[in-house]
């Protein structure tokens, strides 16, 4: 599809057909995924694709503000970030930020790329005629869902992607609510 | 051009020609970086577009960590992050957060969301048949670049984005230095 179809069609998807998403669907996203930019080429990113018994035990511990017809999707894939691969690329010499400062970084990179990695997963998504919703995991399950899935300390999951076969019938339309673009938009000075 | 075209010949520029960016490219280039989701609808990006004039003063402040090549490029975008409209959209009636407390985020889905905007960017531009490199502002010359371009204290920058026409005459290859998707993806558990 062309990527300015991709852009017009995405928005978030919360209902979904009982139809599992294809492996060879799954092993485009994945590896789309990481086929975004990161500070220094860093790629400190991981994913926790979850299908099958998987997604009960991920609900149980993630689903509480999640609509209940997202959590019907057939597959979720967790990205996630991870600060420590950061501050170690940017220690090598030819970066030669050996003190590990995080003062350095005005922004969290890490961070900001896994979003990059979320957002290439949900184009693809719509490439791949299938739909998804991009949703916060609260602080409050964090940990256990760090402690169900044995996620390492040094990597922050970012939200999670549930993904399956759109069965919506209408769909939401946000353009009121789009901020105008001028309101957004600054040449040469705020 | 097909989305997966689009990602798979996206990559850094460095070095750009003397030509500058049509307005109808940069239009464009704007009109898909609003195109992203955000938490809530929250839509807490903008973006100062800088040409001509602008460039110069904008490399004074902040081109002391950037390549000497890419600081000709005809367009510099800066996206920007503003917790404080998030935290706005929060404390509306339908999410209820209305102590403003920002424990209840998870991750910093301002700057996440506006990676996203960042990235829409960079494959709009391949799509237009630029070049561009995405690039951090150091810490040191945040203050410098708020006063000179008037930036309110409410918006943060993510980094600035240099776009030209491509003038690298070959092309760097990272396939070496790619971390293995099998590193980076894990099946049901870490």
């Amino acid at each position: 599809m062309e990527l300015q179809d991709v852009i017009r069609l995405r928005r978030m998807v919360r209902r979904f057909t009982p139809e599992p998403v294809s492996p060879e669907s799954l092993d485009r996203i994945l590896a789309n995924a990481v086929r975004g930019p990161s500070a220094g080429f860093s790629q400190g990113q991981a994913f926790l694709v979850l299908t099958g018994a998987d997604l009960a035990a991920f609900w149980a511990v993630a689903g509480e503000a999640v609509s209940p017809t997202a959590q019907t999707a057939p597959l979720v894939i967790v990205p996630m970030s991870s600060k420590r691969v950061y501050l170690d690329r940017y220690a090598l010499p030819d970066k030669g930020w050996t003190d590990r400062d995080e003062r350095r970084w005005p922004v969290p990179f890490w961070h900001i790329d896994t979003g990059m990695a979320a957002l290439l997963i949900l184009l693809t998504v719509v490439d791949e005629g299938l739909g998804a919703v991009y949703f916060g995991i609260v602080p409050e399950a964090v940990a256990g869902f760090r402690a169900r899935f044995g996620i390492p300390d040094d990597h922050e999951p970012i939200g999670a992607i549930a993904i399956g076969h759109d069965a919506e019938d209408g769909k939401r339309d946000l353009r009121a609510r789009r901020r105008p673009l001028a309101d957004l938009v600054h040449y040469g000075k705020w």
